[in-house]
């Protein structure tokens, strides 16, 4: 095991380019509020999630709180008041206001979140701008800490929206039909490609940026296994759905059957039944669609992915077998749609030499993991120390990014970590299977 | 009793004088509005509470389907699915959008909706202007309701608006202070005014406009008995709170004191106690401020009302009581403060030279009586019969308007009613007691 | 009005009278235990009920606490825990074990209660028999307020068990079947009688024994109307339910309808769909049986009575209209089923040479009016004055007495209350309708 | 790995052995309920705990439909409801009655669930006595895994109870004290024992029998580590309540702190402040009594196992540190209070030669492992596949058995699983940290 709490030394680099980070990474998110209302801003339409606005000004709340101030020394630039409205869950910095409270403030107003962004932004610059050459290492860290911050909420941002239109009656859209032609052919397989196991590092060991979670890297024992070459696809899903999957105790997870009876579900999030018997539609940040069966099912939880593995004949990976294949790969590995590519929801790709395809972008893929300390796990010093190490239980971690992450944000050890009944997600799944376990599934 | 379904001769005159009347109140919900942000308009702070843009759009669809589609056969000028989503409880109509979660939508926007406002005023007042001299009084019966439901709303508008701020730390200010100075003396008076009983009429009678839970018109008996003079004030609730009032079980009906123990209720909606011990602030519309003593108390739930009547060794009046007290008083009755005022909060004016002062304005006053239809009760026909009389359980019948009631809404007649926990309305309380049971009160 | 605080008068008389009836309603309540196994007295259904076992010890503790400790300056004969245990809801008296986890207790046992009790027995025996002929006229009116007390808890006993019973997938027995021969013929009317309206007196005036609640005894005005003959009867009500009833939002208060969707209602409690299509089964203390369509409906609730009324185009009474109505009878008023004819269930007796048949027993009868104070009432003076008035919101009164009331419990002017989504008590209704005003229904 | 799904070796034996081993177990569970009173067996207290009653029944069902009437094809033996009342969660075997309303019935009686227990009995006790001296592998696989559920439910059986007996303000008392001298000396080490790390093989891999989750058994690469030399005792964890322990948001987990202010939790279960400041007094079988503070501390959550752990800058070990630790072990392992020393509750021996004490007995402990399938894992094929996996989620491993545990019941291997804010049952904690961490904590 390696400690990392004090190794700064991917921080490194000159203030031009960690400045022209700041600049693109800031710019991004607003760009992304820019199909939006006024009244898009404000609303919050579950206790998970957050209006638009509280993310603008969150994500500066985090460089006012933890560089300006906390590390540098300087005054505020906001209303102390904003301190609390805009902490998400410090509690070593202060009180926060209730989290699922955030919908019911329409102040401050969106201009002026705009504007204290714009004077925190103003203020980093001066910082930056100031360092010549190079910058102090815990300054650099810091900030690029607050960017993959501000990313992860970029995503978040855009989920949160799709949550709240898809309350909305009218079925707002959020960016025209397009931009997501779906791939010509070739994908969907549903191999299985072989990985040898052994004594395989896993977590972050290259001196990299990463969050604390992703370390210390360590050695974990795995056996030969069998991944699944791509994502499970809507198509192979509605298999599962026409199968008996939301009907049948046997297939799920006592928790999972519990919810599925509690809530209802029949279906991924955001799909409905069309008028078409046997048609689904879906609802996407582009408007109601068809369900393309070639692309890979989304908005599905840690529940309904592992019905369907068991369903399948077949287990979801654990976080180390999706990492150790991942590293394994002897072609380059090729991402799917990611964040950059504008097609706001997933199309699968494909893309990729090697065997394995869509591990990174796409959708978010549900690990047989919970969300644990990794051997040797030391969480950030000081209040940052919260970002990460509180959440580690109750959760699933979620391996490779999807269409909403931003592609610069994620790593082969990257975790992300959800509660296992949540499906607001770009979440979706990709199957394992214990080396010459092959059987032909229930269905 | 007398039969008033089908008497529409209140509703005469000439389409000039309706459409006056309709455009006065149109504009009065817009001016309301003035002073708010985009923002504003669009959070709803509890289930009982609407956003303001469904004020107005909710307001809207009342003139689209019970006047320009269900009597005049016109065509619908918005979307269908606005329909749902601006019914608020018709369910003769169609389905309603869940109340609870009307701040879940951020569209259409505000200015979608002030749009639709203006195209619902345009067709009105085409319809108006074609009528000539002489108006079906059909017509004229519908548009007067919908005037009338209109003013409801804009008292709503008032308080729910208040609600929302008040859940924001910034507690940001609906309109300066001031407009509101306190009244320069004599008032808050403890006294009790005779009132001689016997069989007395109730309900509208004079042929007005009213709403149908006024009527039918019929007779109570009544015993003699004493009416407070004035509402009770800020002052005398203090002696109450500072008697242990939200402490004793023996003060309080069993619901209201499994209320105060489970919202941990000490003081009036919206009170905070000051940083000088003994100190009283409240949040108002201009505003917080510290509790003028002079002034009626106000959001207090009827729970509250009765337990310092209690306390007080008084009762609160039945509604017959005091409309009987109203209708008998010899001096003309003047009004205590309403939305004319711009006050936006009881100041206790004192006018009347009568001894029972600001009967109507100031606060809404919670009776004794539950609200349940009127002998002989006939709900308007078609689906404007869900208008009132579905909701003639669970509720207290308040009398007199308040500070933020128009002043040509009210009559004495008038039954407004909400359930006895409520304290978001500006309601308040005035005494009764039974003729010769003075006593002195525990306190 | 009269004042009844301090009259005693109707409790003189001579010891042994006394003692006779606390020997005998004291046995009744063990008496209707005998069928019961040892876990029958210790399990709780709902929030609403207590266990057999809490009935037994709670009306002893009523004697214990206000006859022989606050009364007569005895020593508690229990443990001083027992008193938190068994309080009800007094609380001048001291805290209280809390309502919904009353079956949270195994102990004491049964036998330990069953001591408890007859160590009060021979307390009070002991005061009694040493009164000589002239009983204090306090304790005698405790005693009797005591005993009606229990009377009370008899029919809750009796209820409560029966709503824990049907919880049970075995259908346990309390009686067995028959004791409940339906009777032969001619019952079961859909007339009215007509009642000449005036200015009525309301309210105990005779000089008995009553409850606070009934008191002070008062003039109504009411105008002339016409009451149902006869409790309405399942038949009628499997009429309604053909009808649309429970899917017809405009037959229901906002109130009413909220819960039929929240519960699912679909007909009274108990009732099940036989295995014959149209068949309506129900569960009663002699066991599962066919709906009687000639005997009267029970366990409905107030918002169910009420929409049958609507759909009849009728209305429920006011309990003033109800005890004028009784009131006003010629011929002498007879009883329909009640306790001691161990039905256990409402057979509809129509008995009576009069129009109005089965006033008292079978089923309570809901009326239109909110449990309020009658003009001039006050409570009991010290703790006993909990007993009654802290209830006087949110709910409806029930006249009448029902299948499993002690015939010499209820009076014309008692008034019994439920809230108005309560369905576990023996609860039917009753039609009336304004003079005149006979409408063919909507079936 | 090694499958061991078929492999029945260690269920070889004679019929005289195994009966001989189901007398055993069957009479202790009744041996259990004798210091009972009838009222006892009845009562649930929350949706985790279950009547005694139910216990004595469900086990009795175990047998009944997994070796009776599935294995066997014998006839039931009881009424077919009974098996949806005493089904726990086999969803694949029909229905079964909601767990949380176990404590509604009141029938069948105890004497009816004994006598249904007696012939289930009669009837086991036939067919081991007709097999001769070979039993056939799946019967004796089967009558074992019922006797380990049966275990199982004695353990569960005690710690309901006790929940039970805790909620009643008399305080009832399931043996008399004694039986629990605290030990004479030398116990509640804080010392830390290495352990060396390397490939260590994890699960059952002796060839005797154990659940299917203990499977299969599989290699997890360990670094060297520390273990506590014994649980964690009362008298430490007093001092982690000082030093604040419940007040700091930055030793708990997100989840747990949340919990901490949603239950007000200050202390672990059962505990609650004597008269004496500073002085704690907890609840146990054998009645209330002072802390003894050298005993291991019991009844806490995974949180505050977590948050102690935290505190005292070590963490908890994960499951395969705990099993490796434990088979490491030079000395031969030595149990500390189980069931059969009948102390109810934890001692804390420190028996045992070698450097780690009481790994066996006293208390669970939580370990840092998330309960999830092993490598390899097979459920039980058929509905006895419902036993364990689809429990595999938002649950932690505990290791070791407690003061509760029957000796023979569990193994190293022994995967108990619980939700991390659950504190009924016997649950305490061992500390671990990483060699060469060791760090003086925040206290």
């Amino acid at each position: 095991m390696r400690s990392s709490a004090e190794d700064r030394s991917w921080a490194a680099g000159t203030s031009e380019v960690l400045l022209g980070r700041y600049e693109r990474v800031r710019a991004q998110t607003e760009a992304l509020c820019e199909p939006l209302e006024v009244e898009d801003f404000v609303v919050q339409s579950m206790p998970d999630a957050s209006p638009v606005r509280w993310h603008l000004a969150h994500t500066s709340w985090f460089f006012e709180t933890f560089v300006l101030v906390e590390l540098l020394g300087a005054s505020r630039v906001s209303d102390p008041l904003w301190g609390e409205l805009f902490n998400s869950y410090y509690k070593t910095v202060g009180s926060a206001f209730p989290r699922p409270s955030r919908g019911l403030l329409s102040r401050p107003t969106v201009r002026e979140v705009l504007d204290y962004r714009h004077r925190v932004d103003e203020r980093i610059r001066e910082r930056l701008e100031g360092c010549g050459e190079e910058v102090d290492p815990e300054l650099a860290a810091r900030v690029t800490l607050g960017l993959h911050h501000e990313q992860q909420h970029q995503e978040l941002l855009l989920t949160d929206l799709k949550h709240m239109l898809a309350q909305n009656p009218l079925q707002p859209i959020y960016a025209p039909p397009g931009g997501d032609s779906p791939r010509p052919s070739g994908s969907g397989g549903r191999g299985f490609a072989p990985v040898a196991g052994g004594l395989a590092w896993i977590g972050e060991r290259e001196g990299g940026f990463c969050f604390d979670n992703e370390r210390a890297s360590h050695r974990v024992f795995l056996e030969d296994f069998e991944l699944g070459t791509d994502p499970v696809t809507s198509g192979w899903y509605l298999e599962f759905m026409a199968d008996g999957g939301y009907e049948r105790p046997d297939l799920w997870l006592a928790d999972g059957w519990d919810r599925v009876q509690a809530e209802g579900w029949r279906a991924p999030l955001y799909w409905s039944a069309g008028e078409v018997p046997g048609e689904w539609r879906e609802f996407t940040l582009r408007g109601p669609r068809r369900v393309e069966p070639s692309a890979p099912v989304v908005h599905v939880s840690y529940y309904e992915a592992d019905a369907f593995a068991r369903w399948a004949g077949a287990r979801l990976p654990t976080e180390a077998e999706w990492e150790h294949a991942a590293r394994s790969l002897e072609a380059p590995l090729q991402r799917g749609t990611m964040l950059e590519d504008a097609a706001l929801h997933p199309l699968g790709l494909g893309s990729g030499e090697g065997p394995l395809r869509d591990l990174v972008g796409e959708v978010w893929e549900w690990t047989a993991s919970a969300y644990l300390p990794y051997p040797g796990f030391a969480p950030l010093s000081g209040s940052l120390g919260e970002y990460n190490g509180k959440f580690m239980s109750g959760q699933q971690v979620l391996r490779g990014g999807s269409c909403a992450t931003p592609a610069d944000h994620v790593r082969l050890s990257y975790r992300n970590f959800f509660a296992p009944d949540k499906r607001w997600q770009f979440t979706g799944l990709r199957l394992a299977r214990t080396a010459g376990s092959a059987v032909s599934h229930s269905g």
